[in-house]
């Protein structure tokens, strides 16, 4: 468990963790624009970024939001995968590129120009976007910070793309594994929609391990199965939902269970920054499911907790009203099917026993404790430049049957949600 | 479309749709109890209230829960559907009788008392119960309001027990139909969760028509499940749910589809007036959709849209961000191995086109009629006394497939959820 006192010291602690893998170069520019759908008082802020490795990789893989609405670039980076290799990333914040009429057009004419300046193909390159769904990408005036982009490329931190993707997250978020000669670092986008149909988790992973594109690609899909799948904050699965890893190979090969444990570390660690950094959050709740019929099973019990509104607001208050987990528990398994053997049920909060032998077991004293405990596991919901800690809120539930553990991460609901989620436009 | 300026006005309205229907009598006692888990400053309030028919009969039938962890009355409820005949209902308030060691004996005890003054048997009694999860029925201190309960009972007006059953209910629900020779008349109270682990959507449905059991059975079953299985505030189906409906034959037969028809429009009536007064609530929405590849796709899109926070969160804002509608239309069709063929989809908001033929259809023009919508479909958010009106805002999905029209209704998300949720006692 970390923490952080100050904005200053969760930064140096990012620095130690924030060193590029080798044969990757990253950069981000500012440009304002006009969108063509709304007329602004003033021209909006985006940021565009790169990612460019010093020479094409087969070595690459992604996985796409299951979201049968996707935006133009989850089309396209579907696309990508069947190329023979790739050589970077372009990213811009403020529109998502969802929903338009010549989005694919507009994603690939940005590409020809990006590829023509660095002497490559547009197909060696992911386009993803995250933001206002509905409007187009203001291509004339990306393009003409294109050349920009490519002369500010620099090597050694990664620092400014974790920064350079943000969109509503109030921090920055990188994480790092040490593996063999080599490393993994990863950064990410939060969790959250806030400005009008704001949207998107965007995950991208750079490692100088030598993992051949087969390998690469199953330890995405296991380590994204467990972790930014097994979040959640809306509820939603956004439009344009995207984790992409990158293999350089420069440091030469990597042993597969290392590498693996390696990149779940990361990737549980993006986890946590998001959940944490979600709009409003003022506690972040990991709930831990075993002994379902099976996974599936517990994995949808564990959602329906995490999601249910009445455990989110009760947590916001820091009140252990411990009856609407149980309530979540026997709603989602009644109307999946599902019998709920009372008897072997346990379920526990922050290590204290709630309910067991077929009864709640409750008493002042322990409900004093739950409290206690729920205020100490919170931070502040104002949403500021640092988390204060990585403490969850753990809610234990055994179902008396055969599957293993799992565990969903989510957060409670606030003001804040509603506040910046509301729009008040209007 | 009912408009009400005034409580005065609401309770007229009423009036006018309570005569109990011939052949049953009600009555309802306040009573005060000190709970047996937790210490409480002062003795806590419950409603006692009593359903009684002049004969039993054997023309009743119920649905409960599909929750796997139901409160005793449930448990017993299922029983009560194999005895021969019954003759009322037993309903308390403030404890749901849910999850506490010997609850079904404390339910049992109540009845046998009360069936012992009214010389009937204890399985001729629905008990039914709403209110904390996990704590004791305060049996002694209800077996002696019993008798000043049979005492009360009157005929004439439903209104009583529609006021006697309110909970965080702001105002009595009722709705009645008129059929034949005879009527149907309904009560329930509110969806929504407020008080620690306070649950319960309870309905009773009275009608003096002669209709044999299994024909009632079955109108009930596809009435409520077109009515109050389609309404969604929390997203969570509570432990205690429960409908149940009693024919007393008094006034002769009736035409089967007219029954089902007036049936179905009293549930109807009362899931609006739930939704409408869910806490917090400052819209009602009403979610259509069609042509999905089957009824339960339908059904489950226009839940996920109905339940998305997003979606909430902008409704409450006023904020027409269609985008997350698509987007709501998306997650739950891809994470549930649908394909949306988005050249066939078409969406509309409060009537006006936000969707067709692959794209959005947004301009200035559009949004500032559909805020002015938004804004025409809220009602204050401050809970009150009446509901203002009977305006729904009207989502409408459109997939191209084959299924026929469905229509859920749920609400906005405001801060007034949160805070009437989150129990600030702490």
């Amino acid at each position: 468990v970390e923490s952080y006192a100050s904005e200053a010291e969760y930064i140096r602690a990012l620095e130690l963790r924030s060193a590029l893998p080798a044969g990757f170069r990253c950069a981000v520019r500012p440009l304002t624009f006009q969108p063509r759908e709304r007329t602004v008082p003033a021209p909006l802020p985006m940021n565009l970024s790169l990612v460019l490795m010093d020479r094409p990789t087969p070595d690459f893989g992604a996985v796409f939001t299951r979201n049968q609405f996707p935006g133009a670039p989850v089309i396209m980076g579907r696309q990508r995968l069947d190329q023979p290799a790739v050589r970077g990333i372009l990213v811009n914040t403020k529109i998502s590129n969802v929903g338009t009429p010549g989005g694919v057009e507009d994603a690939s004419a940005l590409l020809g120009t990006l590829a023509a300046l660095l002497d490559a193909q547009p197909g060696e390159f992911f386009p993803s976007s995250t933001g206002i769904i509905g409007w187009s990408l203001p291509v004339a005036a990306m393009a003409a910070e294109l050349p920009a982009l490519v002369g500010g490329l620099q090597g050694g931190t990664i620092l400014p793309l974790a920064r350079g993707i943000m969109t509503t997250d109030s921090f920055p978020k990188v994480r790092r594994a040490a593996v063999g000669a080599g490393s993994i670092v990863g950064v990410a986008k939060g969790a959250g929609m806030i400005e009008p149909n704001m949207a998107t988790m965007l995950c991208f992973l750079l490692t100088d391990l030598v993992v051949p594109r087969a390998e690469l690609r199953a330890h995405l899909a296991w380590c994204v199965d467990r972790t930014l799948n097994r979040m959640t904050v809306d509820s939603d699965q956004s439009t344009s939902d995207t984790a992409i890893i990158l293999s350089s190979g420069a440091r030469g090969p990597a042993e597969p269970a290392a590498f693996r444990a390696g990149l779940l570390s990361v990737l549980e660690g993006l986890a946590l920054d998001i959940v944490r950094n979600a709009e409003g959050a003022g506690h972040a709740v990991r709930v831990n499911v075993q002994g379902a019929p099976d996974e599936a099973a517990a994995l949808g019990v564990a959602r329906a907790v995490a999601n249910s509104p009445l455990v989110k607001t009760a947590v916001f208050g820091n009140d252990p009203n411990v009856g609407r987990i149980l309530c979540a528990v026997g709603d989602w398994m009644g109307n999946n099917g599902l019998v709920l053997d009372r008897s072997r049920l346990q379920v526990t909060l922050g290590g204290e026993q709630i309910f067991r032998a077929g009864a709640f077991c409750l008493d002042a004293a322990r409900e004093d404790r739950l409290n206690a405990y729920l205020k100490e596991r919170a931070f502040e919901s104002k949403r500021r430049a640092f988390p204060a800690h990585d403490r969850t809120v753990d809610v234990d539930i055994s179902l008396g049957g055969p599957s293993g553990p799992v565990a969903v991460l989510g957060t409670d609901l606030s003001y804040e949600y509603v506040r910046e989620n509301a729009d008040y436009r209007s």
